[in-house]
């Protein structure tokens, strides 16, 4: 097997299989040339060709938010590796792990005009865990053209010792930093950047490796949880009368059924999920926004709960934030290993554990439990809204939220479903979903930026079928997501195109004045097909009620393509459709 | 007219009206709604809309490059802004002024876990000149949500006076660092991001203004040139027998006729031109590859210059780099108002001051010219060249060279052509173009991700027909460039599809290994015609001689639609007929 024949090169390849991180995706270029060489030259890496760098970081997002372990990206050098910021922001907020490996021109070629190159050392600055700049060698730490007419130089390289001592010392930083990288993006989850220095000339081969980087010690030991504090959680838990569990974005199955039964059968505690929170029990709440958005004030009283705690990322519901923002919880636990944000200005501890193994603790301890109607008052709220909603999408047009109601109750069992940002998550989170469905959302920023090509990264690793379902904009500004040779056939996406924005026309603008239409709904006359036609995808299209029926029949079904549903919906009612569901259902 | 009531984005439209930057390149959002609200009510302001904010950001680097003044780009919160990060990046190294305008949430809504929400606040660090993080208003400073129930903040809103002082002073402070922003931007060219908290109500109008900002003073006085350095600069240059000046990137005619004739006109000076240096003479060296590239080791030594004199931006020529390197002239000066980079490691005096001025003031003081051969000689070889240029592209087959020669060969006159990076760019160096047309390619990070919404934000302002020279994974990457309805009619695009990246084949690398081209070359089978067909162009193609010589008699013809032509070469023969080339004409 051919290796890169440049040390620092093999150094981090080695390290990386020695750390098990196998998912590496590789955007073209030269001088990353080594470690493009060393990462597919060995079959333990699991490797990608993505040319656009924007869509191969959240493509590897996709991949490591499944796997739920690092996956590499790794680019040249030069504004290649600020393409990847936008995915950096999103693995950052919604703590997906992410290497981010960038090849950068030796320290005496940089900011002297050379093509190619930026400031890369620490360019993502705060919204990274950590990041390392390794070092070539001695040489170059000198910052000095590798030229032997220039004295200093010369000086060094007599001076063998102390030469390889300092290159020694290069060798431990360079592994240290590697190290590091990759335990912080493992334990703390996120992303971390590895820049990385590489000379000419770079498409050198030798036939053995000669860097055996030190095996990976780990250190670390799992936080203890503290009896005593336990016991303390325990008796505030059992004191409190009103007591909401809300759930954001949440892995499938990674809470055990004794925790949630336990949760679902006490009569004090209302668990309010979401889409994202993956988590399913006729004793809880999803739909939190038709929940709670008809509830008068003395209801919304009611609601108002003693002790709140959370777990899981971001919450999608605005109306949760803006109600326990307003109708503060005299306590706010939030239980995650690593963050916990004060989202309602009321957070009063921070559990840093998984919630299994705070919940497994301390729910045994609970000893007695308060009379409480909370759970009851409100799920009998709940069932005339379930009703109410039912009749209401028997009753509406053709519009954004019928298709919704169509998709999402026409969905096969046993998929993943990534969902777009913006409109697309609000509507999907109205609907109840089955258990079977796994769902996703990059709610880190929410961005629409990168929804396309996570959803394939995803859908390239899990076993499950993978549907997509994203607004017409998402779809077009992330169309390079489609442009790799990875989709599976059995992928599916669904655009559901309203020709724009949308979400703009149901949010307090100015709507139907030319401004309007072109700076914030930023109408438009697109169609999905076209990009099909570019990058191998089945097209399909409905924009009725019988013809999405009709599609829908035969969508999921295998193909010899991965297929895409386009959806065009009337662009005009679908607001007053959305705000009048508000009113009905109260 | 109605205004946006937010004082904030009153003061930021009102300074932008009376700094004159007329160009508002805006991305749909919510957060960031009172100044498209501002921008788009007041005609004097010519807004364009751009929703994916990478292609947004360089369609406004685009018009900058053409008016040579500041052009803002305007984004919600998130994500979005660091998808300007790519065009960010080259506009801080091409010194093209950009105004950056983010929409943030206000102080107190920040790493809460609010959705759309990144660390804002300098997130481009060295990449921008300056950044401004404005204020919101005296509530916001003490980070505290706009609740009346809390002690603290009552305790602010009483005491009125302290009150309206702080919030004076924070007006102050926001006018101070939009001022600045934009002065920077236009005094020291380049990017600066100007950071901006609006909180709810984002919509409402109000229908006159409250704020009246203080008009600008501009103290900045011009550099002076000190009589006693510009003698000494003239008896140095006087006294070099071998003098060579070197032009990177430059504005078309921004050199004086008088200047250009004194530097021609000398035997002792080589003006080395490069396509993107926008110099026509004569007497001058254009196709500095074709020239040095096969020079012996007798013939480089006599091409070593005493005095290296450089002016305008980045250099493309890696081999004049390479050589000057080995090379290394006694003096090098560095002529530019602004920044000085040392490329050749042999930077002696960096001269602050725009070419013309310098020249202009030192040309007349020099007195006698040493007698000279070095032009001379290089002339004779320069003739050789193109004798063999022109011979060698009378037998070669059809390919990327053949197509540089048809196209480049065929164009109207009088246009602007853009050309893309990586094997366009280095293509095009090796034609000399005649002086009616102005050459414009992005330089400053050399990258593949932006070229053409460039062209087309170029195309937008600039009256002449723009031409867009690019390969077809440049054009992939950046095919949501054409996601816009500014794109002028006359506004041409050419696809050199040669099915990957060829300029991986033309590296030292590892060719015709699976490997190698998946993920070096990164072949693929994309076509353009589905691209033109989703965004209105019209499509023409050709994949041999005579197909592109008809295309060529009409595709820059006057047409309902701008035109794109893709021309397909022989993925695998490109590499060889270049390389040979620099053989031949040895």
């Amino acid at each position: 097997m051919p290796y890169p024949k440049i040390p620092l090169a093999q150094t981090v390849v080695q390290l990386f299989k020695l750390r098990n991180i196998k998912h590496i995706v590789i955007s073209p270029g030269s001088r990353n040339a080594p470690l493009t060489i060393g990462f597919t030259q060995d079959s333990f890496f699991q490797c990608y060709s993505i040319v656009d760098e924007r869509c191969a970081a959240f493509f590897a997002l996709g991949i490591a938010q499944q796997i739920q372990q690092p996956v590499a990206v790794v680019c040249t050098s030069g504004s290649a590796l600020v393409n990847y910021f936008p995915a950096v922001t999103e693995a950052f907020y919604s703590q997906i792990p992410l290497l981010i490996l960038s090849a950068d021109r030796p320290k005496h070629l940089l900011e002297i005009g050379d093509g190619q190159t930026i400031m890369q050392n620490d360019v993502f600055g705060k919204h990274v865990l950590f990041s390392t700049n390794l070092k070539l060698d001695v040489k170059d730490e000198q910052s000095l053209p590798n030229d032997e007419s220039i004295p200093i130089f010369k000086n060094i390289e007599n001076r063998v010792e102390r030469f390889l001592g300092l290159q020694k010392d290069i060798q431990e930083f360079n592994e240290f930093g590697i190290q590091k990288s990759i335990s912080v993006a493992q334990q703390q989850l996120g992303p971390v950047h590895i820049n990385i220095p590489f000379d000419e000339p770079l498409y050198d081969l030798v036939d053995e490796i000669t860097i055996t980087p030190k095996p990976y010690k780990n250190e670390i030991k799992p936080a203890k949880l503290d009896d005593f504090q336990v016991k303390n959680f325990a008796e505030r838990w059992q004191n409190s009368e009103r007591k909401m569990v809300l759930v954001g974005v949440n892995y499938p199955d990674s809470i055990d059924d004794y925790v949630l039964n336990e949760l679902a059968n006490e009569d004090s505690v209302i668990v309010l999920t979401e889409t994202t929170s993956n988590l399913h029990n006729a004793q809880f709440f999803p739909g939190i926004d038709k929940l709670i958005m008809p509830l008068n004030d003395d209801e919304l009283s009611q609601f108002q709960p003693d002790l709140l705690v959370t777990f899981g990322g971001m919450i999608v519901s605005k109306r949760i934030k803006a109600f326990l923002r307003k109708y503060k919880p005299k306590e706010h636990w939030h239980i995650h290993p690593n963050r916990a944000y004060d989202t309602f200005f009321s957070l009063s501890a921070h559990i840093p554990h998984e919630p299994n193994v705070f919940f497994n603790a301390m729910l045994p301890k609970v000893t007695h439990h308060k009379k409480s109607e909370y759970k009851n008052f409100f799920l009998k709220i709940r069932q005339i809204r379930r009703t109410k909603h039912t009749e209401y999408l028997q009753q509406i047009p053709f519009s954004d939220f019928k298709v919704f109601d169509l998709v999402l109750n026409n969905l096969p069992k046993n998929i993943v479903l990534q969902v777009g940002n913006s409109s697309t998550i609000r509507y999907t989170q109205l609907f109840q979903l089955p258990k079977s469905i796994d769902v996703f959302c990059n709610r880190g920023t929410s961005g629409i930026d990168g929804s396309t090509s996570t959803a394939i990264g995803s859908a390239t690793i899990n076993k499950k079928q993978t549907v997509f379902i994203t607004g017409d904009l998402s779809f077009f500004y992330d169309s390079n997501g489609l442009w790799n040779n990875y989709t599976p056939k059995n992928f599916r996406i669904i655009v559901v195109n309203n020709q724009g924005g949308g979400i703009f026309r149901i949010l307090p603008g100015h709507k139907n004045t030319d401004n309007f239409d072109t700076f914030f709904e930023t109408k438009h006359q697109l169609q999905a097909k076209p990009i099909c036609e570019l990058h191998g995808f089945q097209y399909q299209k409905a924009s009725d009620e019988a013809s999405l029926k009709r599609a829908l029949t035969s969508f999921f079904r295998a193909g010899k393509k991965p297929k895409l549903l386009e959806i065009f919906t009337p662009r005009t009612q679908n607001d007053d459709i959305l705000l009048d569901y508000f009113k009905f259902i109260k």
